[in-house]
């Protein structure tokens, strides 16, 4: 089959998550990269393309111009990755829709609602895919539990508790990641529940399988002269009578990327921690909890799909990534992904930051989303 | 050195925590049981009694009549151990206290917040020692973690999160621990936040040295006709700018009793949970995390205070039990025991259930303790 | 009941393994310590008396005038605990024996095979009982693993993987404990294949109910000037065609006290930590594993025949240990207890340790039992 | 960077090993898959090729033809990636080295002792790399344990305990991975030691740096009809007198893929783990244990190497698969890779499988490599 084509948005030296998109890209072999518009400085995005062995001539210093040089190639990208800071994602995506162009774009969707609401709008005038890389979702087991709670295998949820805790940000710092991430004009009004916060929410929604009724959030900048939060408190009410609890945090010190969601129902639990993904605490109600694994015993069609390695051979971070990729491949050629995250999931997670901030600023009142 | 002498009341055929208070009363050598109305049933207190080989003429109907007969023998007991369901503590403790007898209680102090008063003044009047089982509190990385905050080790405290979560609640049940804890009469209008919130509280302020200002609950009956919650979520504001998050459950399937206190500070970050009490995570900022073991490498005086036996040979719930006994002794001796809990956590454990049920009444509200 | 009355010869100030006795004896209220030869040094035995308040016509500066003494006496003691080091077990046990009181010891059996076989006839000749404590044989989950390995729940054993490892002799040290097991006058030929290999080489035994035909055993003294081995490697051949490793070790760095059990039949495995003893893996093949808890789901009757808190509720090595006390009182009041140790796993783990020398010294031979 | 040219042998639809290869070669965007003969069954190796979208001129169904014409074409290839049964390493390896191109074969080297050696020869003789996939000493963590035990962070090297147990052969079975791994005439005189033993033998040797001077093996086949070992136990004694215990095993019930080391040295011990590679735990004499994580604190220069993400986000099997091909491309490019394992490590480990044969079937005798 041939290799679509993939042209980037951002990623360009000093990076971290556009390396992280183009390894992803890599791993099941569908993709090329053959473009790119790699950082907002044009001798930096240069130099990067030259690195990435791209043809000087799809080294773009500006995704505007990429995007409409790309739509008049008749070998002109299939998609892009926009892996830019989040303010840029707006123009970016819009560019690309309006050309004609799928999208594969970073998280969160944007920098503020009204520019996730003009990307939906463009995603929906284009007809084009807009795929958002929500990564933890895709994790084997992920997709098996959310499976197993459809099923009805844990009866009906009655606690979801999600958290998602860091320190690198737990005494001032600087640097290419931290600065745009601590600055609300490139990353938004939120910072710890945008950066991650909204990756434990969409975590939550996609096994759960449940809506947030309202929160209530209470949100810190512990570090002095911190412009956004960095640590996130939050109840959850669910439709229907579930409760949760969320914490995000980039100040808890000790942790590296500890994102673990628990899910409670009236007839079993279930308990994963993405820093050891390979395995998952399932116990139904006065039985021995059982130690699931990645394509082990128990696994569901779900669980097996993206199987690349028998159990034993720990998959991670990029292989749950790289799932991304294969799907998004899969669907631009016509195929179905029912479970990869999208334009839906992106405006929820807009949502969520938004009643979070509106809630912390109001003293923690219960806010609908 | 004579032993103590102990007497109880509660603790009878069928009880659970009766049993306990017996086993650590004995594993240090410090206490004899010689008296007890163990059983507010008669014809069960004496049965119970000739089981463990009291006294006949020491085994009583009733407390009162136990708090006046133990008062007048010139080898009376030293302190009487409470462990009846809630609503008893305080009739027995006054007894007791006024009687002139040191009085060892079970957790929460009382059923209601008029209950403690009583029990706090007559302890005040009395002049004799007022223990509270706050167990817990005794594990002996438990004294380490707290002497470690307070020696700074943490640096300023940021962030406390705790959590007890079980699941022998998850559906309706019968038998006397269930019927009594569910009952609001026997065990005051807390359920789950008495029977474990209060000790998840207590932990957090034992090792945390921290008090709240406010927080704002949202307490749950899942189990249909459930009279009592049986899930706690409460967000935790301290005094001095801290955070925290307190989760208690009974209907978490999965989880035998599982207690566990994360800290966060400036400068370091630990991690405890009781399922596993021999060992402590430990993180200073930009350092490997640390296995703190019982009585291992880094250990505090605290942590080596009550060694029964060296590191890798684990000890557990019935030795910590124990040491509170074990100091109840050294404290009726004269010596001092200045972590070992009494009436002040025991009002504020009851000001705690008190906020709790008031917050989440008012639909979670802030509400000062 | 009444409550039997104990002895103890060793266990003075300084000891550590008395103080363990004394402790398990306690906890089950089926023991009372009135008399005792606590030290070789006459002073030392005093004061140790002393200070844990044995009356002084009871304390001896002998042990065989105490044996003597106590069975003259009409309130004699029904039992002796021997906490002795090694070599002086088989003179301590033979006096008590020949005086008619019944001997707790603990392991290895002795010094020499000379002494074991001296004991063993001592004990038969008196028709008394003598137990040897091999505690960890009496963990709730090692006896559920050996009922459950009786059952067929694994199979066919094909496989025994037993390990103890330490690092407390990793350098040349000083100290009571160390002095006399490094010292063969004292620990006998063996050093740590005699202080714990004996220990593993028993447990494996005991759940897996299999018996040696050959081993091969390399044994290593790594710390310069040691005298005993520190170290000993085994490859075991089972009668039935069973294969399994032992090793154990005192200077492995960064382990306390890890014994661990594996055992793998044609249907199953499983897996037990001695530091986290609460807990067992289980696996049937091409199940999930499970994980089985103290007195949880799945646990058996004899996993259930000590519990004396509910599951997570840890319990530890002194409860284990105090099972032997509280079986050692069953069996004298004229009970049963089936799975106690005595001279039989005595003379067993004297023959192993002497095959163990045996082979080591003719390179590895495989050597019969 | 122009991308290396990278053809196949083996690897056909049904393998499993193949597709782990392309997606090695794949991660690092190093190589490009041009040609191959992937299946010894021509029907087979073209419809494989197709299925990978090879060019059909390119897809051979013949390695010896294969390996002519590519080294005829000014576009052929700069590696073949050997991925067949053992006993086809050596035919094709020595065509290729023959025709002038570089090898990247799999381990174990061949299935006879001839074999490694002619192996061996021709490599010598064509001045081409051969580098053999022993994918498990490129974790990250193992590289920084090989470093920091040659730096001498764990003192003098005492205890190499290694063990490599799965469970997917304890019963009976049949299917392609199976069945030529059971086949004397495919997988060489060696079951489970060749297949895995072999890793368990160079992960000990590259981390420890210790060459074996003797061992003792005693191997088995438990399943009934099975033609070759399915258990391994090994007693190892090094030069330099260090000692060890390796054990392999394909039926141990309740095991995926459980290769794990320990090196105890007079310093300080590691302890790791392939399922959970991205931490290892360090313990320094009298300090407490650390855990060491991918690329975190501590983390060496050859841990830091080919960190791909930051610590937190888990790389596995994969990865460190592709760390190898990443290297080799390197080598060929004119780099150096000094860690990636080649002939030498081929031989010893073929040295390594007939010491055990031979030791097993004198009875576990000491035997030199």
């Amino acid at each position: 089959m041939q290799k679509l084509k993939l042209g980037m948005v951002g990623g360009g030296q000093g990076a971290l998550i556009g390396g992280v998109h183009r390894i992803a890209a890599r791993i099941d072999g569908q993709w090329e990269l053959v473009a790119g518009a790699l950082s907002s400085d044009p001798a930096r995005a240069h130099a990067s393309a030259a690195e990435l062995g791209l043809d000087p001539a799809r080294s773009y210093a500006d995704f505007a111009e990429m995007a409409k040089a790309e739509a008049a190639r008749p070998d002109g990208i299939d998609a892009v990755a926009i892996v830019t800071p989040n303010h840029m994602h707006a123009p970016a995506a819009i560019a690309f829709l309006e050309a004609g162009i799928h999208v594969i774009c970073d998280k969160p969707l944007a920098a503020t609602m009204a520019q996730a609401e003009a990307i939906a709008a463009a995603a929906a005038a284009s007809g084009k895919r807009f795929i958002l890389t929500h990564n933890y979702s895709a994790y084997p087991l992920i997709r098996q539990a959310r499976e197993m709670v459809a099923a009805g295998d844990l009866g009906e949820i009655r606690l979801v508790h999600v958290e998602y805790v860091q320190d690198w940000l737990a005494e001032e710092t600087s640097g290419k990641q931290a600065d745009w991430r601590t600055d609300p004009a490139r990353s938004g009004a939120g910072g710890c529940i945008g950066d991650i916060g909204t990756h434990a929410h969409n975590l939550a929604a996609f096994v759960s399988g449940l809506e947030i009724d309202r929160l209530s959030a209470d949100l810190d900048a512990f570090v002095p002269g911190r412009r956004v939060d960095d640590n996130v408190h939050v109840m959850l009410r669910y439709k229907g009578g579930a409760k949760g609890m969320l914490w995000a945090s980039q100040v808890a010190v000790g942790n590296g990327n500890a994102l673990r969601l628990r899910i409670h129902g009236t007839r079993a639990g279930l308990d994963w921690a993405q820093e050891d993904p390979n395995q998952m605490r399932f116990a139904r109600f006065g039985e021995p909890t059982q130690i699931l694994t990645r394509g082990g015993a128990g696994a569901t069609a779900a669980g097996l799909a993206h199987l690349r390695t028998p159990g034993g051979h720990p998959e991670g971070y990029l292989e749950a990534f790289a799932t991304l990729y294969a799907e998004a491949a899969a669907l631009i050629r016509g195929g179905a992904a029912e479970a990869l995250p999208g334009i839906g999931e992106g405006l929820a997670g807009m949502r969520f930051i938004a009643a979070c901030l509106r809630s912390s600023e109001e003293d923690a009142a219960w806010t609908a989303l």
